[in-house]
């Protein structure tokens, strides 16, 4: 049992504010170890002098927001610190402080205003999203600031690449939380990752080959089709592409998602990266890093991006935001080496940023008020909840099928040892009133030419449904599958 | 004199309202007709027994929004309605109205909050806009009634195409203004005109030979060319693009401003459009129409679009809110025709949209509340005045230089008759410190190999600049160039 020691100051700010403030910043630099177990609500209230629901009110944001775990009848522990996002904004400190806490309120509010999906039965959906513990509210409030600006700047014309200050505050937060250093420069804010793909064409000069995994997102290979681009699919193994394969392709940009693959879950080792990044540097090649969920990593430390290790400027990153924080924001970033910057700027320059100004304001008030911060924190508290739950009750099947690309995302893979075909899998669990996804659909090549043929491979995002739909669907999964 | 009976009813509005909305709808019906005096608001007032600043009031809400003009010494006028912008939307025929004279009031509040931009000398600017008359207040609260939406749908995935509401409105107000009767099935939004020739030239199956005019919109031209498509260069006379040369050029593709070219100003002649028509019949080709600032239009009737004579689908309609509402609006549409929407759908149809959903909600509130009508109507009326005084600044200038492009849109086109070089234009404006800008800058072809050289020819963009600063910015170049 830690012993806490909170100081009371006559600050203005309230004892709920000050308790939370105290035991996030005593977790965050790890004077309260991980797995520490903190005193009752009861036992700190009477040690405190202060009413036990306001500690209770501190300990279940601090639950929220993932810096403690709540387990029934033995207490609350502190989390893991290398688990959680962190990202603070200096020049904002003030500002986020306050907000932080403002925040606390109206996120629970937001909580109780957007209504979850209903009625979707117990669809394992690639595409579901959690919206309803966004904080609409303060989204909202910022929207109002943003548009109370009397200069009616918001109407004028912006800067092609995208707002100076959204682009700063991007390349902080890729510092703090993805080991990228890059100035504000190099980032090209753009509507979706399917324009900043249709603009990387024209950066690169026209259509190119570009070397995509047998089993990838198939979506971008469409839309690099769509382009003109020549699709190659190359090898992968347990630790995703080859980079032998890679040379014989003859590829000229490649695409990968190193920080967890799509749809396969793979987490690419990092002497594997350093293979690409070298074949990059010879081939006087690209490597596209799509680091599309890196917010949601459930166990150990975040990986680096690629990007990270990107010594010869080979890699271009590719962000977005419509996963962390909701689909309909249609805001993208690339981060392009300084050769293809110059190269943007003298082919590309001419174009209107396709993102609306006014929502590249709200969203840099977002992340400098450390409202991103504790987003990502309390979604990445519920997702993971959601993929232990499932995992959890996934369990009975865990003899006849690997299970998989856990640990970070927010779907599952599962292979059956026994060799059904993924149709069979997915027809017997839609007799159960269960959607899953076979991943043949995300395969870019026949099954008899993929070195590893997934064969009978389904996948269950969790995103979308609630901790009892997941239990309900899952149980019907094994009663479909263990027969 | 015309003599007004203005009928007063107990319903709520107030008196100023009705007889605003009572002399608009004369006007509009033509039971007055263009020209007529109306009675001086003293002689109104009494008559009516109402107050003379509540017909003052009305008075100029009418002048504002160009159904009347005031002519010093002389009286009101009512304008011609062949000139004015007619777009209602029957739904929400009640909030119309409502909405009209909301806006009245708050429409002027805006004209006090966004400043205009002040500085920047005599610049003539092809890229000015006047966003001191935007309805910002009513912008504001639009975008607060969207995102006080408590469903949240704001943030969830919308409709690839573009929400369909927004669509709808986009139909009608085709059908009404430009004579184009289109399904919203065919109306595909996206966030500016630059993607949208991407998604095109997705859906017609990669590069292709594009037509366009000696002299033209070189901004298309760059895009065209970094898609990856040939652009072939086309003469043109003074009623725009020949046909003949069209056939020659063996293009599958031709763009065209037949509205109001750009920047030479020639609007193209229903003749010269028929020929275009039957050449892209013909040639299994099609017709891009870049209405671009088809909205403002000074004398005469609005021309309908060329793709309301497209009996055949073979012009691809696109238009824009950049320059009709603000620059900051990333909202661009195109009118496909069925042919290729079922290829867009095929090809393209899982991109998500560009444009976010918040806007285009904001867009078609906008829209149906009749807030864009009046307030094309306050700009037109504006932008008029803003014409009609630089021509009449620039008179000392008429027997020296040929004046065009006059009646349309909002810049005009001087060529020196007496062949000096439009770099010497340049320069001996800008050594009275005014800004006007040459055409070679818009033309795809040498001087030599045009139909028309437009030597010495020079471009007065007036959208920027109050009336003040055209006087005596015309002033200047007067002095300038008359030695």
């Amino acid at each position: 049992m830690y012993q806490l020691t909170i100081p009371i100051t006559e600050n203005g700010e309230s004892l709920y504010a000050q308790i939370y403030e105290y035991i996030k910043a005593e977790i965050r630099n790890g004077h309260i170890p991980a797995d520490t177990k903190l005193p009752s609500t009861r036992r700190l209230s009477e040690g405190m002098g202060v009413s036990r629901s306001t500690v209770q009110l501190a300990y279940d944001q601090l639950c929220d927001e993932g810096y403690l775990t709540a387990k029934p009848y033995r207490g609350y522990f502190a989390a893991r610190v290398d688990e959680l996002a962190f990202f603070s904004w200096e020049q904002g400190k003030g500002q986020t402080e306050a907000g932080d806490v403002r925040n606390a309120e109206e996120g629970k509010a937001a909580g109780e205003s957007i209504p979850p999906d209903t009625g979707k039965g117990w669809d394992f959906s690639l595409s579901g999203a959690d919206l309803s513990h966004f904080p609409f509210n303060t989204w909202r409030r910022l929207v109002r600031e943003v548009f109370s600006d009397e200069t009616g700047d918001v109407l004028r014309k912006g800067t092609a690449q995208g707002e100076e200050r959204l682009r700063t505050i991007i390349s902080e937060y890729l510092r703090q939380s993805r080991g990228v250093y890059c100035g504000p420069e190099q980032v090209v804010i753009g509507a979706g990752n399917e324009y900043l793909l249709m603009l990387l064409n024209q950066i690169l000069g026209g259509p190119v080959r570009v070397a995509m995994e047998e089993v990838t997102y198939t979506q971008a290979a469409r839309v690099l089709r769509g382009i003109g681009d020549e699709v190659v699919p190359v090898r992968m193994d347990g630790q995703g592409m080859c980079a032998a394969g890679l040379e014989r392709a003859g590829a000229r940009l490649a695409y990968v998602m190193p920080s967890h693959q799509f749809p396969t879950g793979i987490v690419m080792p990092v002497a594997r990266r350093i293979e690409l990044l070298s074949w990059a540097g010879g081939a006087d090649a690209y490597l596209i890093e799509d680091d599309y969920d890196s917010e949601f990593r459930y166990r150990g430390r975040p990986i680096p991006a690629l990007k990270s290790l990107d010594r010869k400027e080979r890699v271009i990153y590719i962000g977005t935001f419509s996963r962390a924080i909701a689909p309909a924001i249609r805001i993208s970033y690339m981060v392009l080496p300084h050769e293809l910057l110059s190269r943007y700027r003298k082919v590309c320059g001419f174009y209107a940023c396709t993102a609306p100004r006014a929502d590249q304001q709200v969203l840099a008030s977002f992340m400098e008020g450390g409202y991103f911060e504790r987003h990502l924190n309390r979604m990445r508290a519920i997702y993971k909840n959601r993929h232990d739950c499932l995992l959890q009750a996934l369990s009975p099947l865990s003899e006849r099928f690997a299970i998989s690309g856990e640990n970070a995302g927010v779907h599952l893979v599962l292979q059956d040892r026994e060799g059904r075909e993924e149709e069979e899998l997915t027809a017997l669990a839609r007799r159960e009133g269960v959607r899953v996804y076979g991943i043949q659909s995300f395969c870019l090549v026949p099954k008899r030419e993929r070195e590893q043929d997934w064969k009978g491979t389904v996948l269950l995002g969790f995103a979308g449904l609630s901790e009892a739909e997941i239990k309900e669907g899952a149980g019907r999964l094994c009663k479909a599958w263990l027969h």
